[in-house]
């Protein structure tokens, strides 16, 4: 048996796919609960409010700057915990390979889980392998599901005046895929923002009275996000364009591109409304938080429409519609 | 727009994906948590023991006789908890659409997964969509993953007498989607078993001292599972073939196909190994249960050798070892 290159037999359940598992996967994710190998991961809970989520991951190209897709697949279910004031604890992963896909670059993809579990401190505790023939997938996708346990914060009815925080620059993984897939020559350091969000929680938990909403800015990027928040408050959005945080470089690709960058997907920001007298200060905080220090003021809620507008320096004013027309597919 | 097909907009987090969840996704899937819409499904748990398992669907054909892939994902993460012991409550979703799926078989999928929810009295809580262009995938993959809650079971050493309880005919769902997949004429009723085992849980609960193990049979059905509990305990399997129910249409395509049936997938069958002297009461309890009126005890534990061997009506007596040839892929 070839031993370089994922076979179908990997898949069957039996020898092959037990051998993968222990040396690959166990490897990796290396934890007691994983190790019992139960066809349910156990462990005990305290009673309390459970977060539960699940995203499957199919970018392409599956390693560009500044992430894999073994690292998103933890990091965007470890954040969609995070914004519902979860402390993620525990996730399981779903493979599903391409017959032929080189064991090494599976090993790279199951090693980078496995250190960004480590930096997240969560463990992935239960998995599955699918095997499928050679051109019935592309590469690999992804399943992580997580579970958390909610401390304290509750989502709070949005109100007219309510601030809009962003913890950092905008849009950096989206155009992270585009120049890695496109092999586009650009000069400097685009890398994806591509992070684990937990660690905030520690210091947002003093304000968890004072934050109305969490949310992650993933696809469609703030545009999007905010314009579901936008109708689900029935209230409008003022953005102003000079306090959105965006790298110089992520700006002039994109305008190459013509592409909008506020509806590029982040996958290491949060986007947080919070009461407006203490706006301010939790900005502040933020940026003594490790990779916050750009973290912005960009808006607030107004009661006048139920619409999202951007207002640029000279005072001219766009509206930020709702996507509806085609963006890069497979960014996550 | 067309809204025949899935496009790759429906999978870029805006508008149109939102409107695929609520027409299709919703509707099906109704109920109060998921319909929060948040970027985890929250609730309540009582302190204990949680189960979380997680499980990905590549079977072909995803329409198959006695089932299909919706169906099949919601029994396969159901029955993966119910072998812990614990009561399934919450499962989570994520489909990967291949771009131009047709949308009406896309919903036959979720309402399919609906009604095995509604059966298995449990709840898909939370979810997630992408969409891969053309080509890149075969149709559509399923993760499903699932939480439940632990009521005092606990697997037991396995010792030597211990008996092997099957809780029906064996195969079933390995030879449907043979069948389905290759065209095969045959006679006969052939369906797959596919079904939720949780309603077990009640009536074995008062076993749960004398239940050593349980296992769901799927991938590498009985002849897999049984070599690796086997390895796992250190003792040996002497399984009488005349006692391992299997019906004569399975058994009949099966040599037709040169396939062991022994390593055939169900996804409607317990595997309990209890302790010898409740055996014949657990198992005549168990027909009296739905679906179990072919209940066997199909054989013991031994400590004279760590392999499984099968006992022919002639007392002779074949290995039957792990898995090491390859069976039919994606069986689900």
């Amino acid at each position: 048996m070839n031993t370089k290159t994922i076979e179908l037999i990997h898949g069957d359940g039996g020898k092959y796919t037990g051998e993968l598992i222990e040396k690959i996967f166990y490897k990796s994710f290396d934890n007691d609960i994983l190790l019992e190998n139960m066809d349910s991961a156990l462990f005990s809970l305290d009673k309390g409010k459970i977060a539960f989520t699940t995203d499957s991951f199919v970018v392409n190209p599956m390693f560009f700057r500044g992430g894999d897709i073994g690292k998103l697949a933890v990091c965007g279910t470890v954040n969609d915990l995070t914004v519902c004031g979860a402390i993620p604890l525990y996730l399981s992963v779903g493979f599903i390979i391409e017959e032929g896909f080189p064991i090494n670059k599976l090993q790279k993809i199951a090693e980078s889980m496995g250190n960004t579990c480590r930096q997240a401190n969560v463990k992935i505790v239960t998995g599955d392998t699918k095997v499928v023939p050679k051109g019935k997938i592309d590469g690999v996708f992804i399943n992580t599901s997580g579970v958390g346990f909610v401390k304290g914060y509750v989502p709070k009815k949005i109100q007219s005046g309510d601030s809009i925080i962003i913890t950092g620059t905008i849009g950096e993984h989206g155009t992270a895929i585009a120049v890695d897939r496109y092999n586009l020559k650009v000069k400097g350091n685009i890398e994806s923002d591509c992070a684990p969000l937990n660690y905030l929680l520690d210091y947002l938990q003093k304000y968890k009275d004072n934050i109305k909403l969490m949310k992650d800015p993933t696809r469609g990027g703030i545009g999007e996000i905010l314009n579901e928040v936008s109708k689900k408050s029935k209230l409008g959005i003022h953005l102003l364009e000079k306090s959105i945080p965006i790298r110089e470089e992520i700006e002039g690709i994109n305008e190459m591109l013509g592409i909008n960058p506020l509806y590029l997907a982040s996958e290491g920001r949060m986007i947080l409304v919070v009461e407006n007298d203490v706006a301010e200060e939790i900005k502040e905080g933020l940026k003594k938080e490790g990779k916050c220090s750009n973290a912005s003021i960009i808006g607030h809620f107004t009661n006048k429409e139920d619409f999202v507008y951007v207002e640029n320096a000279f005072g001219g004013k766009r509206l930020l519609g709702s996507l509806d027309t085609q963006m890069l597919p497979r960014i996550c």
